[in-house]
């Protein structure tokens, strides 16, 4: 019993392996269609989402590698990548503030992405689940994220 | 209307970019555990996962691929380094089959790894939810699982 309480029971372990299984196979089709429709990585994606949809196009390197969970030279990597192709750029700010902004060519590849996208996660995810399962997935991932971004350090 | 039904709506949209930052911020929290606790990456993880599981500890290469939704070319570079690492290795099958198997000292690795992975998962996605909840997440996986592998192409 103890032993359950720390680990996980056979159920449990289960349950999480089809999970990250699902996840992982995900993952890989729906890189596929993006870099298939879009020429985008999933990574690329991510960032252009959030650029997009915070203030101004732009957000603090710290927030946005925050915002997706990243470290520091994973996030360094992918921007100097996402620049070289002119889908984002740096910015400095007051006080050495260091921004990444979506550039005007970045929110044109994002749009011309997101139809595709959206259509291959309806054919995939959507479909599949009934409107209230669907509607505890968004849940269900709610309760995880918050959890995980409580217990980050600290930028 | 017919706009929402090929694409995603609003509020769709925001579920699946919930979960989708989910999995991407878990995985990562998921394979710092496993670097630091085992020296695995997810991908090493799940390559032992699988072949542990299965008869005699090994796979042929192309059912290894299906099961974990990667491409050929991914597999076999994940397969050299495992096999150079001495956590699995390959074998020839009667008619040319190829089978990637696990080797004693990737079993040693996994048993290793696996104390300190499950601990993390509890801490992480277990313990947030309620058991309802961790059984859903359960469910809905394996019905997006099942309806991903069943439009993969024959190998």
């Amino acid at each position: 019993m103890a032993q359950e309480q720390q680990g996980l029971n056979e159920r449990e372990m289960r349950a999480w392996r089809v999970f990250f299984q699902m996840q992982e196979v995900l993952r890989g089709r729906i890189e596929q269609q993006l870099q298939a429709g879009s020429d985008l990585s999933n990574a690329d994606y991510t960032v252009l989402v959030a650029l997009s949809e915070a203030p101004e196009g732009r957000l603090r390197a710290f927030e946005l590698s925050r915002e997706l969970g990243w470290e520091k030279s994973r996030l360094h990597h992918q921007l100097t990548r996402m620049c070289r192709r002119g889908l984002a750029e740096r910015q400095s700010g007051p006080a050495r503030a260091m921004y990444a902004a979506i550039t005007p060519q970045g929110r044109a590849a994002l749009q011309g992405a997101v139809p595709g996208h959206a259509e291959e996660v309806r054919r995939l995810v959507v479909d599949r689940l009934t409107a209230e399962q669907f509607h505890q997935l968004g849940e269900i991932s709610a309760i995880i994220l918050d959890g995980l971004r409580e217990e980050e350090p600290a930028p």
